[in-house]
């Protein structure tokens, strides 16, 4: 399933827990400075002299987070490392480390796990970031990733999700809704797989939605661009569970509340196609959908010049008010409904 | 199995993944000035302005690392936090935040979680420790716990595993075996159990090894003393896989040899009454048995007479060559034998 039954399989027992470990962290160079000592003692060495330390982590379950029948692990590999350099970008910083922890049945075999890995070192490849330490063991059902991501940021520029003010513009990078577009895409395909084995799945046509889905980039270019232009964004929040969830985080922390304009939405053609034949309202696939990975973030009306200059890759869709706990989403008829979050809850047994 | 059952019982998505944090999170104070923005972030925000920054992240997977029908929630949340901050101290460091991975099953509820988060607290407690982020996810099968660790120490304090030269002492805190002789015990009261469900647990007298294994301690008195002493390691490790393993892992990273004395190392009464019930020479489960926790650690021979200072807490049991590549146990009776490591593989099918 996770391989070519042609390829050769080797069994994880044949190098043991340290073999494994050296195997998929030999061809991880430090590209850091600040990586003092990598893989290979109790704890990894940081120097982030001058800055502030950045943490997150997120853990990624099979079954709940990812489908090995149509997810790729070099692709799963890199989308696992980004997610969370995402979160480090949403607080103005730049990921430098990551350790990862990886829970393995005996189902997976060392190429898979190379598979796995290569897509995590592409992703510290393309981002520039340092794999310093881990932890692998067995697990006794499926495949369970959690990486933790290590950044810094200067004191004065670390922006946090509680900084909106009344009147600041509420902008979002890039286009939203094709990653759930891209998930509704493989799940189609899966069940008609599975209801006829001999089938071709239909993947021709919606590249965009599927690379949304499957190989999401983090926004690295939006974080470069403020500093090129000297703009400190009041507050931000990368959109992982749906841009309304979001918003409501941004204006709960904040204390303040919002008007978003539904039309102002920025969306690929393809997704607003893809949302259509599916029979949903494209704007609920941004709004609910989730896993886009762009940054949603507040700036002063003054710097309305500064953010027009990166209009190819930032929408203003709204503005935050000071009506505390009242966020409004404003339709392209001026009908005014009350903004809800309905992102995902994986603990919502009626979703299963 | 987790819990009382005429408690109260709160299904997950009752709170939802949001609420869980909330619920999960809401009585850790922030303890560390080093510790600018905990939980409620896209990362948390660390100052340790003159410091290096060490990191390093453990996994723990129900029926690989723990088992339920033995294990109390508390204890396991308790265990969890304190094997990480032993991954600090040896490098000579000073735990001062986690971040929490959690993937969870419905089969928890809410209550069982507050039970494994209450021994996570008692642990920050002890060792002034602050959570400051964490991800809360479903799982299609157990309990999988990730915890990484965030710490502290000057940049000339940190100790590697690298640095043993030869003549070295070699030296061990505490005393080694408990922990396994522990699970041996649990493993064998299981058994009883499941052959005859009416059947009492006997477990008195056996308190000590139980808390080694259930409630282990990380050595952060031993790394205080270093400080009040004015001892630096050369080299140190903790002990979670077994004392051989540990100690041919300083071997290999410094480029040493070692002579290891199997007299000298250090055991309790207790644990070598059990070994013998066991059948299992007392000396095994302390070079092969782990999960001790304890630190094990190489000093200068002019050191000597500061560690003798420890004596109470610190036994020497050997020390470096310039042989690199030969490590050796001598025993009682003065016989030779290479040290080989034994320690745990979870990834040996035998072993299931």
């Amino acid at each position: 399933m996770e391989e070519n039954k042609d390829m050769v399989r080797t069994e994880l027992d044949e190098l043991g827990e340290f073999g494994l470990i050296d195997q998929l962290t030999q061809e991880f160079p430090l590209r850091n400075a600040s990586s003092l000592k990598g893989v290979g003692d109790d704890a990894a060495v940081i120097n982030h002299e001058g800055y502030r330390t950045l943490v997150s982590v997120d853990l990624l379950v099979e079954g709940i987070h990812f489908d090995m029948t149509y997810t790729p692990l070099k692709h799963l590999g890199y989308k696992a490392a980004v997610v969370n350099f995402s979160d480090i970008y949403a607080m103005n910083g730049t990921p430098t480390q990551i350790v990862v922890g990886l829970g393995v049945s005996n189902r997976y075999s060392v190429e898979a796990l190379d598979e796995l890995y290569a897509g995590i070192r592409l992703a510290c490849e393309n981002y520039h970031v340092d794999l310093v330490g881990g932890d692998t063991t067995s697990s006794q059902s499926g495949l369970v990733i959690s990486i933790t991501v290590i950044g810094m940021a200067k004191e004065e520029d670390v922006v946090y999700r509680s900084g909106a003010k009344p009147n600041d513009l509420l902008c979002v990078s890039g286009d939203l809704g094709g990653a759930y577009m891209g998930l509704l895409i493989l799940e189609r395909e899966k069940a008609e797989y599975l209801a006829n084995p001999n089938m071709q799945p239909q993947l021709q046509g919606f590249d965009y939605v599927l690379e949304r889905q499957l190989k999401p980039e983090a926004r690295k270019d939006i974080v470069a661009r403020f500093k090129e232009l000297d703009i400190k964004p009041t507050s931000m929040i990368d959109i992982s569970d749906g841009l309304a969830s979001e918003v409501l985080h941004l204006c709960k922390e904040s204390g303040v509340g919002c008007q978003l304009y539904e039309g102002k939405i920025p969306q690929d053609p393809s997704t607003v196609k893809i949302a259509k034949d599916f029979q949903i309202v494209p704007s609920v696939a941004a709004l609910s959908g989730g896993e886009d990975y762009e940054l949603l973030f507040t700036v002063d009306q003054k710097e309305y010049e500064k953010i027009q200059k990166m209009a190819e890759d930032v929408t203003v869709i709204g503005y935050m008010t000071a009506d505390k706990g009242i966020s409004e989403l404003i339709t392209p008829d001026n009908h005014v409904i009350p903004l809800k979050a309905q992102g995902w809850n994986h603990f919502d047994r009626s979703q299963k």
